[in-house]
């Protein structure tokens, strides 16, 4: 007889079975029409079971954001993963270890990243940024500094794996239709950095995009080989509130109970180590929203988490103390990243307990 | 021969141990000045190694915000430990196995969480918390909720340890008299709660109070009888801002490598899960500030990190791909939750590498 989740210690962190399978196959589908492979980014949920069932729907590969994650994963049998961060110096000798045993992708935008690289004197697959319109990371598509990589990349003997893009800015528009042209900004612009590259007869195997909300709105991706979403397996509140998924969709929350109450407020055992500080969409006035009292569905007027401290979440109105409810957090991928485990329920019934690979 | 701490591979958590001594000390002698005994919150650096040093500076027991710290420190031979957090329903079974071991002071503030505690039939010693003012957590003090808690406990055959408190809003007052009034005003108002229940010939032991703003500028805590602030080992920039500590007291710090660069600015491997998102003392505008560039301290216009993503920290200016940095968190205890160890450094030297006792 399977566990209920009302019976669960709290807080604990709850993963939505039939949202979650629905949206990975939902991604898979998409890629698919969209013609380009998909590598989900596993930061969201840090699970080798997700990533399993992920892979399972077709996924060629997988995304990771720290090494810790790419070693974790690796050794669960994943044998094909992009570390998709700046290559940090200081790591170089532990990445190599680690590319030594599978297929891992380093990425750069810089010369120093590829000496610190080179100085390895080992064939690293070797990815390289491109600032779209995002301004985080990345080299500028209008100049020749991706050329400029990848002829140090390949003087230095290793492998220039493609070029790579975050479009972070599709976080800025809350329409299909913006976040569809975001999508197009960064399919033109990383496109047409690989036309230049082959232009010079610089070989541009994959040209990789990322991000959920452009790849829920993109209506083409011709040139491009490859995308890597990661949010989308669990969304959030963010997303929703860009009109990435719909609140039916958001497949993680956090189950928590009322510890204290007064006429005013209640207040809940999920703080900011079990939600994260992530302010969301509304910057910060709501830190996650109600959507289960005691079992109960909550209509629109859904109460919420307007204050978190380390491990005390403080409610806009009073429930009875011991009252259990479930709350949807503003950004899932932190959220999930402030426990140890999360348990995988189908209905009211908790089919398996998974570990959140945390650490670094 | 000890390695260096800029042979560390970053995203590093780094404890300065100068600086954690000396605070360590600071506010042993203070309550010692102010006759209170000291029961430091361990939830800010969650390291048995601090905790003994916070013993062996005269620490009477230690506070934690979770069971699982309690398990673990009382594991690590710690057996006087409160668990400042108002009881969890489901976590009853699991605090009684605990309390057959060690003492463990329990918190309520409501009557369902008395019958919580009383369907266990175990003889727990439990605090009451009262509500001086923050208005979170705690019964009115200007009614005979805690008399009533009380009468309830000691009717279950339960243990009455005392009345507790946490002056949050300390946190409100950056001048160490308006700070030094919050101190009072939960001084006055938990004395005055137990000298009603001494009137009601409740017999009132212990007398406990919080928070490190306000036991950085207490004056006077006649009446009571311990204090448990918890950030003073590490202090951080909001403690700064308030005027608690200077910024040479602060004891923790990030080690982040800066892994890309444009001409407007940096990023450093120090997203939101090195430093947390907590907005800190200018409500999110800076996520924390640079207080080394390669080894050399930085002046007072110091380059702060403006931007946050899961691995990604953005910086106001441009440095060269490689460098390393230190930087200092807005919240220490939410930081130091980002990481499964800490470096211990007496200036560029690494000490020791202590565990970080996440999880729950």
């Amino acid at each position: 007889m399977k566990p209920l989740l009302h019976d669960l210690p709290t807080p604990a962190l709850l993963v939505d079975l039939d949202r979650l399978e629905r949206n990975v196959a939902a991604m898979a589908e998409r890629a698919d029409r969209l013609g380009v492979a998909l590598r989900p980014h596993v930061k969201t949920h840090k699970c080798v079971e997700i990533g399993r069932m992920q892979v399972a729907a077709g996924a060629t590969g997988i995304t990771v954001s720290t090494l810790y994650e790419a070693e974790v994963f690796a050794t669960a049998g994943f044998d094909d993963i992009t570390w998709a961060f700046p290559v940090i110096p200081s790591r170089v000798a532990q990445a190599r270890r680690l590319a030594e045993r599978i297929r891992l992708g380093l990425v750069v935008d810089s010369p120093e990243a590829v000496a610190s690289l080179a100085a390895e004197r080992f064939p690293f697959e070797v990815w390289i940024k491109v600032d779209c319109g995002y301004h985080r990371c990345g080299v500028d598509p209008t100049t020749d500094a991706a050329g400029d990589l990848a002829r140090r990349i390949e003087a230095a003997g290793m492998r220039f794996a493609g070029l790579l893009s975050h479009s972070g800015n599709a976080y800025d528009h809350d329409t299909d239709q913006e976040r569809a042209a975001i999508a197009e900004e960064e399919r033109a612009r990383i496109t047409s950095v690989a036309d230049g590259l082959r232009a010079e007869s610089i070989e541009t195997r994959g040209v990789s995009v990322g991000s959920t909300p452009a790849m829920t709105a993109a209506r083409d991706l011709a040139g491009v080989t490859e995308a890597r979403p990661g949010n989308y397996a669990y969304f959030d509140l963010t997303q929703e509130s860009l009109g990435a998924c719909s609140l039916d969709d958001i497949a993680l929350s956090v189950l928590t109970t009322v510890v204290s109450s007064s006429t005013e407020h209640a207040v809940v055992d999920a703080g900011a180590l079990a939600m994260s500080k992530d302010g969301g969409p509304s910057a910060g006035r709501a830190m996650g929203r109600l959507i289960e009292i005691a079992g109960a569905p909550v209509g629109s007027a859904a109460p919420e988490l307007v204050g978190l401290s380390q491990e005390h979440g403080k409610l806009d109105r009073s429930l009875a103390v011991g009252t259990l409810v479930r709350v949807l957090p503003n950004h899932s991928c932190l959220t999930a990243a402030c426990f140890d485990h999360c348990y995988a329920v189908r209905g009211d019934r908790v089919e398996g307990r998974w570990r959140v690979w945390n650490g670094r």
